[in-house]
């Protein structure tokens, strides 16, 4: 595939040997070799397994449980519910609070009972055989049901709270709305409000008026939730090992809920096999307090159709979008009614779809609300840029709407109506450095793009779009060992290939190879600080905590070869893994020399070592722009997408190599939530996608050439001018390929995932 | 028992809170409760077990090795020699070299042949089964035999080099000797010479003139050396859990054998349970060959009876030793000839042993040779205080009967001679801030000298000694969590309690409970430089460490908290978890609040981490006084030990709760080697104590009232002032018990252990 980096025009690009180069992903070889070590990797002495029962039914009273034929398999050590755990008095708020169901069932996968075993497959059969008697309630299965008039009421008794603590997504500031009057399955409601909406529609030469409708959608990582809990009676804590995007989360989650000192539960994040917003701690608190409650230690791997069922995918959305603007390119105003299915907890996400919707492009005036309920459902949650590719959905695609009603080049439309740097968002709050019309610009000139060439059936589309990026203070520790190895800790898990960033910031800090810089995760314990992978802030946070480790410790590494060279330190230059005068290859000396006088010599200082932290004052959008060429077929509503163009301003790629591939991976995804992959609930609750059977993931065939286009224009003040990468790139896709279809066969397709039923009917419904 | 701390006479005591008060030991409970984790407990996937086949005789040609019976044993996986090993080409020249013997047989409890099998049972099975066929060499069971005329050649092809790198066991500088001539037996002379001993000799007014043999001596620990490997075929790595004393020394060790990047090892001590200087990687080349050869992770625990065998234990050394003396109190001369059995390889212990006789005194003249031979026995190796206990054993002795045929008192005749600050050791250099007077000055007011009451049979005797106490640089991390809690990273191993004084200098630097401060021993990857646990030097060096550590996040705790409590720097302090304005309780911050504030708001830099190293100039001996009173049975020669004080210069006890029990070990210990202790090979160097029913440790019916006394005399360069106190408590007992048992019945025992036989023996020839 195709791909290219262009640095911003008269870009103080820094003159680097490592960074900004591509490079291999650091642990790509033990990954591809099987030897990557994963949760399910993990034995501890003593080990039980745990297997959950659960729920079967999406609404229901439990009336009784009999264990008593589980209780017969050989190797059962214990068969738990609600009652028997140190948390029965705990009032379940959340999905991860939710270890076990108290006196009812709220949606199908819900875990109902803990069978602990010696084996797996005693846990597996004793599960099976646990009897649970549900008298059925009625189940709320959408928004629609949720919310109407005479709906039973899924927390008559008060309702849940969030769960954001643990995640910070995108820099949204939430603030707390207290709900009064009598209790529904209306969870919240958010809005955002500017100008005269009823005056600019007043104003515009043309409207554009549609409701779109997201299905739910799940991560589809490989690797499902699953985590290793070693209980330590003694010290009151646990020892969790687990697949997770955030480890100090996680901690102290599982704390909180077990009311243990944070500090005394250590977690060890293991190898993830992706996360994409879906790994904060939603199955550890039950396998720690089944651990501590039996005071044993237990492994919990779910199976992919219970991670199907009771994990946390993203919210079914709908938008009815109303855009005005006038003949000379002018938008007027923008109304937004969002409704969220919010599941039977509630991650509170109203507030970012909403933020979002109405960020992009300068509105004089918006009225955006956006409702969340409560239905039978799991709990839903974070999928990569959450909020971000369903408002991008609806907005790039009635932006084109509103340009062809009003005979306006598409491209130019935009490009007079985006937001830049410092134009407000939704809520007020100015953009910081933003780029989405250079990425945009960078689009128009494609030859792509400038010289369209399609057949019968084809159609060429594009979006653009823009993710906040998070931040968060971070630390790191930095040493030089003997043998000339830069061992660099930090705090954050590695779920996208950020390591294999950090070493080369340490690398060219240090003037060494790459190759020589070990990039160790350090659990809770020994980890410095880090924010969870999540959000696109784990590079733009980390990454200057290295730094600021790599350069304390360089400053002891000169000072010591100063001394041992005797010359001035500022005389002194890192260069290929040695500290040499500069301009005197002759008098040099290795580092891991120096490491070693450092750890060895009363007349040194002592070993060397570095300790860095970063706290970032403001955060970095990132901004695409996808282009994408479809064929549809009009007799089956088929769409195969047949090229991509995906430019990004990624601020300066650390990594050009892993920031390729986390656009490469977010336009796949992006073509799976466009056009395949759907999570689907019938109207008894019960989940229809509950395998990969089921839930259609894309497959090698269905992804096309991908262009993957770098923008380098430097964040003003992230490490090096990095911005976040991640979530930007699945933004734009789905709202592309719509467009596309658009252009291939005039019909606009409402409905996401744009699969071939939904395709063909809006073909023969509308033309 | 009862106990005592004295301060030195308008010593500056620092004004502290929980520094230098005594504090119960941070992992007692998880130890007595048998959670603490050892090396035992270890599990990894795919786990193999790994049995070694050790030679029965103690110089041998191997003629063949049949490991075809033990092949159809169920369950194994592989039978090893060395011919099998990726090792085959290495020369062996070491104990740890000597993963499996090549050809020869130098000692009985050689590992010859490595079994690997699926469970432990399987592994003895077949280990069992594996036929050796050899042909016997003459054996060196003695230094006598080793160094006869015509004696048969242990190394007819040269010399094995000796094992020093690992271990830093005092402060010694070792000078490269080369040997030249033909090969023999001999492996090493020192010397150390001063002034005209012949002179001395012919003005002294008293000649005494003894031949002291000390027997070979085992380090005892409860728990036998074991590990387990897990290698990493695509890493070149292994990762290494074990038990040892100096987890970096392990790393460098097998990463050198097996001709590994250091950087690509990590150890991860566990839980230690007795090392007392045998633990400094003896096993693990074994293990960690047979795990990198066979590509899977294998299990060695010693079982008791070869560890006994195959380990390191203390050499025997035969001292004559010839000291004159005049009436006016004064010292004339010394001359000693040591002879040390090094064993098949050789550790060096010659020099040292050599350095420590002739230092404690002001010597105007001495000799000293120490040869160190080879012989058919395991290596010898460090042993608590190694070479001090033997030589202290020789030179009180002869002190006190010097003093006797001059009529003097023993205590000033000593303090006439003793060596004091800035005196000249053997090797000419000036000893650093040394105490042994004032020990001995303690000793001679005490109650139980000055009053002396003794029944028939009963005696009362003494001796001083020193150890120079070694140290070396080493560096810590400590950070403050979001609960308050302070976590101190180190790479040093706790043999001692050593961590539990380390939580105190934390908590007194940052105005916390130390219940709220976290000690963690970080693996080679995470923990940051520290040197192994031996030679008195871990407290001295690493305490340092982690007072800088915590001092760095102090300034920057200090800074957060002035910026939120609106006040300058120096007006704020820490006192009780909180940071506070001086004087305002009321204005106060908790210090995991400010921690929770430094790693989320991005207003304050950063969270809170700090680093610190330590890299003292001097190092600070430890001197004692030891005064015992033991009964003698005339008719049989039993010693039962009665009472005993033990005053040692500890310098600042960090925690005196730990540091008496470091007295109390080593009074018990010396006890052992006094009276109990003998690893004793017979003329076919077969070990005839390769059991604990035949090698006697002391039992708690045999352990007496002890009296520790720490006398609190600051080191000049130490932190807070402390010193070394592991190794100083063992230096004396034995000499003391000699001088007690001389008092009681009037005669001078030579040999060590003073076991019944030889005091009966004594007691009959002598008197």
């Amino acid at each position: 595939m195709a791909s290219a980096s262009i640095d911003k025009p008269n870009a103080d690009k820094p003159d680097t040997k490592y960074l900004g180069k591509p490079r291999k992903i650091i642990d790509g070889l033990e990954k591809i070799a099987g030897r990557a070590r994963y949760v399910a990797d993990v034995v501890v002495p003593g080990l039980l397994h745990l297997r959950p029962v659960l729920s079967t039914v999406a609404h229901a009273k439990i009336v009784s449980i009999d264990k008593s034929e589980a209780e017969k398999v050989p190797g059962v050590v214990a068969i738990l519910t609600a009652a028997d755990l140190v948390t029965r008095d705990r009032t379940i708020t959340s999905r991860s609070d939710a270890i076990l169901a108290k006196g009812k069932v709220l949606f199908v996968g819900q875990p109902v009972v803990a069978v602990v075993a010696e084996t797996e497959a005693a846990a597996e059969d004793a599960a099976e055989l646990v009897a649970i008697e549900y008298e059925e309630l009625p189940v709320n299965s959408s928004v629609e049901a949720a919310s109407a008039e005479g709906a039973h009421v899924t927390w008559p008794e008060g309702l849940p709270k969030g769960e954001l603590e643990v995640i910070s997504h995108a820099e949204v500031e939430e603030k707390e709305e207290v709900e009064t009057g009598p209790i529904t399955n209306h969870y919240k409601t958010s809005n955002f409000n500017r100008g005269d909406v009823d005056a600019g529609f007043a104003e515009a030469d043309a409207i554009v008026e549609t409701t779109f409708n997201i299905a739910s959608q799940y991560q589809g990582y490989m690797e499902t939730h699953g985590c290793v809990v070693e209980p330590d009676a003694l010290k009151g804590g646990l020892t969790i090992y687990t697949t997770t995007q955030a480890q100090f989360g996680v901690r102290n989650k599982v704390a909180d809920i077990l009311k243990l000192k944070r500090s005394n539960v250590k977690v060890t994040a293991m190898t993830v096999g992706g996360g994409f917003g879906s790994k904060y701690g939603t199955i550890e608190p039950l396998a720690a307090t089944v651990a501590y409650t039996i005071n044993r230690p237990v492994k919990l791997i779910l199976q992919r159709g219970e991670d199907l069922k009771t994990t946390t995918p993203a919210p079914p959305t709908q938008i009815k979008l109303k855009l005005g603007g006038k003949k000379d390119g002018s938008i007027t105003a923008l109304k937004a009614d969002i409704v969220l299915d919010a599941g039977a907890f509630a991650f509170e996400f109203g507030q970012l779809t909403g933020l979002l919707l109405g960020s992009n492009y300068k509105y004089p005036a918006l009225d955006i609300e956006v409702i969340e309920y409560i239905t039978n459902k799991t709990e839903m949650g974070a999928y990569r840029a959450p909020g971000a590719y369903q408002s991008t959905f609806a907005v790039e695609s009635s932006i084109d709407d509103l340009a062809r009603k009003l005979n306006l080049d598409p491209v130019e439309f935009r490009m007079k109506n985006l937001s830049g740097t410092d134009d407000p968002m939704a809520n007020g709050s100015p953009w910081p450095s933003l780029n989405i019309k250079e990425c945009l610009k960078q689009m128009s000139e494609h030859p792509k793009w400038k010289n369209q060439s399609k057949e019968e059936g084809e159609g060429i589309g594009f979006a653009v779009s823009a993710w906040p990026c998070a931040l968060s203070p971070s630390a790191s520790t930095c040493r030089i060992d003997g043998d000339g190895t830069v061992k660099v800790v930090v705090g954050s898990t590695d779920i996208s290939g950020v390591s294999s960033s950090l070493v080369l910031v340490a690398a060219e800090i240090l003037g060494i190879s790459p190759n020589e810089v070990e990039l160790i995760q350090g659990n809770t314990d020994v980890g410095p600080y880090a924010p969870g992978s999540g959000g696109s802030q784990v590079t733009y946070s980390v990454s200057g905590a290295v730094a600021a480790a790599a350069e304390d410790v360089k400053i002891k590494l000169l000072e010591l070869a100063a001394d041992q060279l005797e010359a001035r330190v500022e005389d002194i230059e890192l260069l290929n893994g040695a500290a040499q005068v500069k301009g005197v290859p002759s008098s040099a000396i290795k580092i891991g020399k120096l490491a070693q006088i450092a750890e060895s010599s009363r007349s040194a200082p002592g070993p060397l070592i570095g300790e860095g932290r970063s706290s970032i004052k403001q955060n970095a959008p990132g901004s695409v722009a996808h282009m994408v060429k479809v064929k549809v077929d009009k007799d089956t509503g088929h769409v195969k997408v047949l090229d991509y163009v995906a430019i990004q301003d990624v601020g300066y790629a650390l990594n050009p190599m892993l920031v390729e591939g986390q656009i490469h991976g977010g336009v796949v995804q992006g073509i799976g939530m466009g056009i395949f992959e759907a999570h689907v609930y019938d109207s008894f609750g019960q989940l229809q996608s509950a395998s990969f059977m089921d839930y259609a993931l894309p497959r090698t065939v269905d992804v096309p050439n991908i262009e993957a286009i770098q923008l380098n224009m430097p964040s003003p003040e992230g490490p090096f001018g990095a911005r976040g990468v991640g979530e930007p790139p699945i933004t734009a896709g789905a709202a592309a390929i719509g467009n596309a279809i658009r252009d291939a066969v005039g019909v606009r397709v409402t409905e996401m995932p744009m699969r071939p039923p939904v395709v063909w009917k809006a073909i023969n419904e509308q033309s």
